[in-house]
C-alpha cells in the first residue's frame, strides 16, 4: 500500500456518490427550483450539473462542469432556461471518465418527441448492451451507461414514450434511480431493488422528484412518500399515476447511503440519517469501549457518529480537529518538502483539545487507509496521549458497482488485512469498526440475515443484489474509439 | 425591399459558401498539415472549423468556433491532435443553424470501427431522411444534414464500413464533397453531379484531399488531379483506389465557384479560378462598353474580373475604393446617426481616384442589393461624374440549395426587377451583367445549352439538376425539439 | 428593518474580516507555501488573493479574483511565480471596493528598488493622506487606503527602504498588520495598538510570518511568537532584526478575532481561539441559563459556544441545523416565490432534533438581525417547541472603522433597540447576550476596565482607540474619477 | 543573416506601427464614434486597443489586448462607456513590452481632476525621464514611455491641468502625436517636428481628432486640416483654441507614413497617400526599367506602386501573388518539414500569371529580407523565367526611435550589404531601390537637401532630427522590477 504524495483534497480517502437528480412540474420557472434542488444535492456530485427544461414547445439545456452555484446563479444560463417543467442532475464522474460529453441529464429527439434523462446509479449490463446498440446502428455519443437507456428507448418497438421507457429498463441490470421529461410528462423511476434513494414532494399542488429531502426542504416543498422500489411514478398536467412495470422483488437499499453519502438532515425510508449515524457511534461506544478524555470527530462526516459515541461512552465532544471547507484543487507540493501536506488542506489538528490526551477519534469508513494513517500522525504530533479509532461502518472489504466508485478489492484496506494489521498501518492504539449486526441496529433491524436483509451492503459483505454482466463477461474493449482532446 | 440599417461588416451582400474540406493519409503530425490546409481553405467558411485525427488506436477530435489560425494554433489543441491520418473542415453556417454541436467533423463509433465525416456541400432530401432514420430509433445530436449520412452508415446493413459508406451515399440527393476517415482508409467522393470541388494531392508520396488548390499550395504539395464526379477514391496504407459507385451522369460544377466562391488562386478543371473571372470582365467590357475615366473593382472579390475589364477597355484601373481587412463584428450604430455606416466598416472611397471621373465599378454579384446602393452612393459622394456598375456574373434569380447560403428568392434583386429597375434601385448611371454566354465563354465553352451544360447555374437558371425533396416536400417539422441554450 | 429578499448567500448577517497576509523568506518555491498559507487563511478573505515573490534578479506579480485554490492550483500561475521569498494576501472587500485593481500585494518600483506590500487592517486617516499625496503629484492606481503607505514610501525622503516604511508609517492612523518584501527583505509590521494579529515562525531555519497560526500549520512551520503590537521585525539572509519604532502604547487586540474572524484551531497571544469561544458558551450558561431540551449551534460559527454551553449547561448537544457548504453565488428566487430561500442555500433544520424540543440555539453575534430571524422561523417551522437565542458576543452597536466591512451604525440591531425588543423582532422566546465581563473573563480577564483594557472592542463599547480623522473630517469627495467599466 | 524557420505570419519582413489615437468631443455615445474611428486605424496597431469616456461625473475605461472589433463591438464594453467625449489608442507593442499594463489610454487623477492621455511615437528620453521621475517619488505602473507624461503632469508646479500638460510636453524629446481627455476639455498636441500624423475633423459642429482622415471618413466626419506640428489644440464646450506652446521649428514628417504605414485612402498634409505610391512606383520605372512581361505587386502594400510601375512602364499588372486576409497565429511546423511555409501562410503564387513570364515584382521595402527571398523562391517555383525586384523606398540603413519597431541596425539588410550583394542574397535576376530624390519627388519636392527637408527619413539617411538621449546616455537599467506574470 503506497501512500498517496500529493496534496490533492479531492484525493482524500473517501468513496464518491456519482449523482444526484431532481424533477419538478408544472411550475413556472422551474429551472430556478432545480438549481435550487441540485445544490442542495450538491455533496452528492461536485464535477458537473445540468438542467433539461421544457417550455411547451422546446426543450432547452445547459450542461457545464463546476457547481450548481456558479453554473446556474442570477445572469447566468439558467434564464434562459424557460418553461415549467424542467429536471437536473449533479454528478461525480469515476476516473477517466470525466468527459464533457458525458454530463446529463441526456436528451434525444425520438419519433414521438423529445426525451431527457437524469440517472443516479449503476447499470451492470451497459456494456453488453452498449455492444448490442451499436451492432444495430446506434451511435453513442458519451461513454456513459445512461445513454444505453436513452438508445434503448429510442430503438423501442413500443408506441407511447412510457411504454418504451418501461421496455427500455426491463432491459437493464442494476442500480437506478432515474427522473425523465418528455413534452407531457414528468417521469421517476426506481430499480426493482431500490438501490438509490428517490423521494416524491409536492410544492404549491406541484409534484417534486429527488434523490433526497434536503432538496424538497430547500425550496419549501412538503414531503410525500418515498418512490417505491420498482415503481415508475408518472406525473401529468392530469396528475400523478403510479405503475409498478417490474415483477416484484425484496427491495435492497443501499446502506452506505445512512453511513455516508446522504446529508444528514435528509429522511429516507422514514429514518432520519442523522439519527441513524449516531446510533451507529453508540453501538460502537458499547461494542468497543475504551478508557480515554475526548471523543473527537474527522469532520465533517464523522461528526454525529462522534456525538453519538461521546454522549453513549458519557466523555466530552471536542473539535479535536478543524475543518477548512474551502476547497483547493491541487496544489504545488514544494520539491524539498516530502510531508505530505496533503491532509491539511483540509484538516488541522486544535492543539488545545489533543494534547496530553487520550483520544477516541471517530470516521465513518476506513477505504484505502491513507487518510486515517495522515490524521492519526497529526493528531499524535499534536501531542495527543493516546489515539483510539473508531470507525462507524463495517470493514469494506468489495467493491461498488451500482453507482458509487471505489476503488479495486485489491486497493481497498479491509480486503487484505486484518483489523489488527489496520490498526499498526495507520498508527492507531486500537480500531474498531462498528459490527455488521450493530450497524443494521442503528438502521432499527435486530441484525443481519442474509435471506432476508433488505439492504445492498455487498460493499461489506460481497452479497451483490444483482449480476454483474460487465464484470463477469468478456474482455470489454474500449467504449469508444473518441479519445478527449 | 428594405435597407440593411446596421453595421454589421457580415451583412454585406454576398453569398456564403458553407464549408471546406481536407484529408491527409500516413503523414506524421498530420493535424499540422490539416491546419494549415483549413487555413488556406478559410475564404471557404469562417464561422468554425474541427480536425479529427486517427493515431493508430484512438480518433481525436477537436473542434470550436473561430478562425483556424485561433483555434489550432502553436500551444492550442492542435498538439493534442496526434496521429498519421487527419480530416478537417471549416464552416459557414447558414442563419439559425450555428448550433456549436454542428460543427464538423462528425464522428461515430459504428460495428466496425469509428469514421469521421466531414461535409461541403448539402443534402435536399435530409429532413425525409431524417425523419425515417429517427422513426427507426437514430438518435440525432445535430441539425445538420452531414449527420443523416453518419446514421447511414451506421444502419447500413452492408458489411466494411467502405460499403456502408457507399450504401449511405446511395440514398442521398444533392450536393457533396466530402472526406471520411476510418481506422484503416481514408476517403474522398464527390456526389454523380460533382456541384461541389474536390482535389487530390500528393505531399513525399503521401496523398491529400482538399476543397481547392490552394490547400496543396500551402503544404507544398504536388496538384494531383481532380476527383471526378460521381468518384470515391479509398486511400490506405496500401495506396489508392478509385471507385465509381453512382451510375455515371452529366455532370453539373457550381459555376460560382468561378465567379465568387474559390480562391483566385485555385485550379478547378483544369481552369484558374483568376483567369476566368479576368475573362469574364473582357467579356463584360466587350457585352457592355461606356465612356469613362477608370475603372474600379469593389474589393477584394472584383479585382481580377476589373483588371479584366480594363485591360479589354483599355482603361486606368485604380483602386478607387480601399478595404479594411480587419474584421469588425457588429459595431453599435450610434442613435443620432442614421447614415448605415455599416458599409464603411469594410470599404472606403479612395477620394483622389474618384473625383470629378467617370467611374466604371466593377462587382462579382449582386444578391439583395444593398451593398451596391451604399457603394455607389459612397463613391458619388466623393465626387464621382459617373457611376457604372458592371456585375461580373448573370441576375441572380434563384436561390441555391446546395450548399451556399442564399436569400430566398423573394429576397433576390434579380428576381424580382428588371435591369433597368434594379440601376435605379441602386443608384447607378448605367448597370450591366455579363451574359450567361458570355460567363460560359470565360469558361472556355462556346455557349450555355440546357441539354448538355456541364455546369450547375441554376442559381442563374432555375434549372436545379438534382430533385428537391425537402423544399417540395410536406411541412418539415421541427429539425430538434432542443433549443440551444 | 427590511427583510433581505434575494438568496444571496453571501448576504448572511455576518461580518467580513478584510484581509489575511502572509510572507516567508528564504525557502525555494516560496510560492507554493504562500498558496497553502493563504489556502489556511481563506476564511479572512475570499473575494481575491495575490502573491509576489522575488528571484535575486525580479519581482512576480499574481493577483486574481477567485479562491487561493483556484487560482494558485497545479498548473496555475503560482508555477511562474519563482524564487525563494514571498509575500501574499486574501481579501474581501467592502462595496463598492471590489476593483481589480484594488488586489493585493501592491507593489511599486522606488528608487532604491522595487517593494511589494500587503496589508490587513484599515487606515483612519487614509483620505487626507490621499489629498496631500494628489496634491504633490503622486498618481493613484487604486481606490484603496494601503495604496498610500506604498506612496508615502515612495516619496519619503528617508534613504533606505526600511526608513522609507517607518517614516510612512509614522504618517498613519489606524490598524494595520503589513508584510513587505524588498529586494532584500521581508518585514513584518503591526501598529502601535497591534489591533490585527501577526504571528512569527519558523520552517526549516526560515522565517514566516502570517496573520494566524493555522498558516504555520498548513506547512508544518513551527509558531515562534506573534510579533508584538508596534514592532516591526526584519528579515533578511541575516536574520531577524526587531525594531520599536513607534512610541509605546497600551495594546488594543481586537476582540472579534476572538469571538468570530480566527480560525479556531489558531492561537493569539497565547490563547486557543477555540478555548475562548467554549469558555464564552459556558459564560452565557451561567449567565442566561434557561430550561431546555438540546444545545443547537448555528453552524459554523456557534459551534465551539454551543459545545461550551452544553457542557456547563450539562445539556445535549445536537446537530439540528445542518449547513451546506458548497457556497452558492446569487441564485434566481422564483417570482412566486416570497419565501426568503436565502437562508436555506446554508442551513437546514435537521427536523428529528428539533421537533417538539425546546431549544437554545447559540450564535456568535446579531449585527443586522435578518438571519437570526430567518433561522428561528425556520427552526420553528421544523417544530421546535420553544426557541432560546444565546449570543456569544455582546450586542454590537458601533461599527468597525480596523479593516472589518461593518454595517453603518444605522443598521446594526443593538444600535437602534433594546434586548427585549430585538427578541420579539428576530421572534425568540428570549434572547441573551454575553457581557461584555462575561466576554473579558472568557479571555482570561477579570473584567473590562475602560482604562486599562487591553483590547479593542469599538464594535460593543463606542471606544475607538485611534483618531477617526477621514469619518470626522470634511466631505471627502469621490476616491477617484475614474468608474470601473 | 539567419532564416526565419518559423511559420509565424507576425514574422514577415514588414516595420511595424506602434500606435493609432482618437478623439471626439461633445458627441453623444462618443465611444461607438472613438471604436469605429479607431477600427480605420487598425492598420496602425493589432495588438490591443483602449478607450476612455468621460460623462460628466466619471470617466470610463476599457483596455484590453485583441482587435477593435472584438473588443468594442455590440453587446461588449463600449456600451458602459458613456459619455460624450472620447478618446482612443489602437496598439502594437514592441518586443517584450506587450506587457497588459501598457495598453493605452493612461489615466490619471490629478490635483484638478482626471486626465486621460493616449500617444503616438516615440520619446527618446523616456528612461532619463523616469529615473528622475522615481527618484522623487512617482511611482511607475508600466513600462510605457507615455507614462511619464502622465507623472510630468501630474508633478507639475503648474496650475490649470492644460499648463501642466505643456510644462511636461517641454521637457520630453522625441515623437508624439497625442491626444488628452480632461473634464473639461478634448486637447490633441503633435511635437514641434511634427513627426507623426493628427487630423482635425468635425462632425456636425463636433471636433474630432485622429491620426489619419481615414478615421474621418468612416464616421462621415469632414475633414478640416492637420493639426500643425507644434500645435495644440484645445477643444472644450466653448469651441477650439489653437495654441503653439513651443519655439517654431523645421517640421520633419516622417516618409514611411507615406511610403508605407498610412492606409492608401488617407491624405496627409494635403497629399494622398495613394497617389505618392503610385508616384513612387513610377519613379522606380524610370529609375529602374528592365524588359518584362507582367508587373506584380507583393500584396498588399506593393499594389499602389506596382500600379504606379505598370501604367509607367506600359507593362500588364496582374495579381501573381493572392494574399490570404484571414490572419493566423503560429502554425505548427510539421518537423520533418522544412520548406519554411511561414510566407504561405499569406501569400500564394498564382501560377497562372507567372508561369514562363518575366516578372516585376514590386514591394514597399526590405527590413531584414526574409520574407523577399521566400517570395522570390515562391515565384520562381511558380516558373517565372526571371524575377525582378523593384523597392518602392530607399534602402533601410537606420533604425528608427520615433515610435516604430524596427530592428537594430545589424540586422537590418541593407545597412550590411550593397545592392548587388542583398540582389544575389534575395535570389532575384535584378533588384532596384528608388532613388531618394526620386521618393521626393514622388511627394511633390524636387529633390532632398539636408537643410532644408522638411521629412524625417532617418531611416533611409542617419540623419535624426532629435537627440536620442536614452540611446546615447549610461547603461539604462531596468525598467521595472516587476516581471510579467
Amino acid at each position: 500500500m503506497t501512500d498517496d504524495l500529493t496534496s490533492n483534497p479531492l484525493a482524500d480517502d473517501k468513496l464518491r456518490e456519482e449523482c444526484g437528480i431532481f424533477g419538478i412540474w408544472g411550475k413556472p420557472q422551474a429551472s430556478a427550483f432545480a438549481a435550487l434542488g441540485l445544490h442542495a444535492l450538491q455533496h452528492r456530485g461536485q464535477e458537473a450539473a445540468g438542467i433539461v427544461t421544457y417550455d411547451g414547445e422546446q426543450f432547452h439545456i445547459e450542461r457545464r462542469e463546476g457547481l450548481v452555484g456558479d453554473i446556474f446563479s442570477v445572469g447566468g444560463p439558467v434564464e434562459n432556461l424557460v418553461g415549467a417543467a424542467a429536471i437536473g442532475h449533479v454528478r461525480y464522474s469515476t476516473t477517466g471518465g470525466s468527459l464533457r460529453r458525458n454530463i446529463q441529464p441526456f436528451f434525444a429527439d425520438v419519433a414521438d418527441g423529445g426525451i431527457a434523462v437524469a440517472h443516479n446509479g449503476n447499470l451492470t449490463n451497459a456494456i453488453a448492451l452498449r455492444q448490442r446498440l451499436v451492432r444495430n446502428g446506434s451511435i453513442f455519443y458519451s461513454t456513459s451507461d445512461t445513454e444505453c437507456i436513452v438508445h434503448l428507448v429510442a430503438t423501442s418497438p413500443a408506441g407511447r414514450i412510457v411504454d418504451r421507457l418501461v421496455d427500455a429498463l426491463k432491459q437493464v441490470e442494476g442500480a437506478y434511480s432515474l427522473v425523465a421529461l418528455t413534452r407531457k410528462k414528468l417521469i421517476g423511476v426506481r430499480d426493482p431493488l431500490g438501490v438509490r434513494p428517490l423521494v416524491l414532494g409536492k410544492l404549491d399542488g406541484c409534484f417534486v422528484l429527488a434523490s433526497e429531502t434536503c432538496a424538497l426542504d430547500i425550496i419549501d416543498a412538503e414531503y410525500v412518500r418515498d418512490v417505491k422500489p420498482g415503481e415508475m411514478v408518472v406525473i401529468s398536467d392530469e396528475g400523478l399515476q403510479s405503475y409498478q412495470p417490474f415483477p416484484p422483488q425484496r427491495p435492497r437499499f443501499c446502506v452506505f447511503e445512512y453511513i455516508y453519502f446522504a446529508r444528514p438532515d435528509s429522511l429516507i425510508d422514514g429514518l432520519s440519517v442523522y439519527d441513524v449515524r449516531k446510533a451507529i457511534g453508540a453501538e460502537l461506544a458499547r461494542e468497543a469501549a475504551v478508557s480515554a478524555d475526548v471523543v473527537v470527530p474527522v469532520p465533517d462526516s464523522g461528526v454525529p457518529a462522534a456525538i453519538g459515541y461521546a454522549e453513549a461512552a458519557r466523555l466530552p465532544f471536542e473539535l479535536g480537529i478543524i475543518r477548512n471547507h474551502y476547497v483547493g484543487r491541487t496544489f504545488i507540493e514544494p520539491a524539498d518538502h516530502i510531508r505530505h501536506l496533503g491532509v491539511k488542506l483540509k484538516h488541522n489538528a486544535n492543539r488545545g483539545q489533543l494534547k496530553g490526551k487520550r483520544v477516541i477519534l471517530v470516521d465513518d469508513s476506513i477505504v484505502r487507509g491513507t487518510t486515517s494513517k495522515k490524521i492519526i500522525k497529526m493528531v499524535r504530533d499534536a501531542g495527543a496521549a493516546e489515539v483510539h479509532m473508531r470507525i462507524a461502518s463495517p470493514p469494506m472489504t468489495d467493491s461498488c458497482f451500482y453507482g458509487v466508485d471505489t476503488p479495486e478489492k485489491k486497493n481497498l484496506l479491509a480486503a487484505n488485512y486484518t483489523v489488527d494489521e489496520m490498526c499498526r498501518l495507520i498508527g492507531a492504539d486500537s480500531l474498531n469498526f462498528v459490527s455488521i449486526n450493530g450497524l443494521y441496529r442503528a438502521m432499527r433491524q435486530q441484525k443481519r440475515e442474509t435471506a432476508t436483509t433488505r439492504y445492498c451492503d455487498a460493499c461489506l459483505t460481497g452479497d451483490y443484489p444483482t449480476p454483474l454482466t460487465d464484470r463477469d463477461g468478456e474482455s470489454q474493449g474500449q467504449l469508444s474509439l473518441l479519445a478527449q482532446a
